[in-house]
């Protein structure tokens, strides 16, 4: 049987990008397939005052820098920095669970992540939704009332809590076998030897 | 000419365990070589509001689960969790930066980790550094009343102050050809890749 690996995401995450891209190469190359979980991991840094870059302005200019390289690794375009911490954080999450419940949150998530990263359009901006929301072949006005309706909101907050109960603490995460926790694009490559029976 | 990379780290950080205990199979590996440089990463830290587990408990046990297979990975014994944060984390590096002066700073180091990781030892413990100097051919008094004095306390805060010259708020950490900087064992690599040419 295939194995499936949850992946739990916020849009907004810079290190996340280079997962949404690699997803679909590791998917044909290692036979698994990943389960998209949009969820809103500020909700959960703000709750355990987890402030990665605020402040710190060494770390990120690092980030950048580690972000650069990182996307020239895996052949991805990259133009950092970009604008960060996005300012409509929580709606280009909302849509993505819309995304989810309706079979196309990998094409929007992708297409809103290059807009981003590669040319410089803030994930979760008007600019950005409306485009993205195209390439994933969907109405964006029919989207957005989805997605600012209070069920919806509902819905993203109970993926947070499921989150939250699961140890996820950062963004992105993986989950093999239901509870087996793996943090960071870097640790996707552990997830995987995890998931196909290479565990310690 | 045998490329050198300068390696910058604290006894006290948990994933530097698995840096220190790499690092021989690496320069046999690769054909290149380390400085050891000792530093302070508590007082850059604590400077920048870096707080990186302590009230976040999520976090730490991830930490210790991630430790754990990140050993098995690399064929580590390690017992986790450890004693955490180190008591006498000033001290254990102190000792460090004699050794660096001296030409004995790996050998201590190793050792000193190998009593606390693996032995659950406290380095720089009074247990530890007695066994740890011993490994490296050293009278533990000696060496603990030059560890001890103002000069070498003056020695210790300069290493810190150049590392955070160099951009560094993290350990471990690498630089390359005098300004690259990369942070975290899992980025020893990507160090590695960038010396031997393999620029993006």
């Amino acid at each position: 049987m295939m194995k499936r690996i949850d992946f739990w995401f916020s849009i907004g995450s810079t290190y996340t990008y280079l997962t949404v891209m690699r997803l679909r190469g590791i998917e044909q190359q290692f036979g698994v397939r990943f389960n998209w979980r949009p969820f809103s991991v500020r909700a959960l840094m703000l709750e355990m005052n987890n402030v990665p870059f605020k402040g710190k302005p060494a770390k990120e200019k690092y980030m950048w820098r580690d972000l650069q390289r990182r996307a020239a690794r895996y052949q991805l375009p990259a133009r950092f920095p970009v604008s960060y911490p996005l300012e409509n954080f929580d709606r280009a999450n909302r849509v993505a669970i819309i995304g989810e419940q309706e079979g196309w949150c990998e094409d929007y998530v992708r297409a809103a992540y290059a807009l981003w990263i590669q040319e410089g359009v803030p994930a979760g901006d008007e600019d950005n939704l409306v485009q993205s929301l195209e390439v994933a072949g969907q109405d964006a006005e029919r989207v957005m009332v989805l997605a600012n309706a209070d069920d919806n909101r509902e819905a993203y907050e109970e993926a947070t809590n499921e989150a939250r109960s699961l140890g996820i603490f950062g963004a992105p995460s993986f989950i093999v076998d239901g509870d087996e926790l793996f943090w960071g694009d870097d640790r996707l490559e552990d997830a995987i030897d995890f998931a196909k029976g290479n565990k310690d």
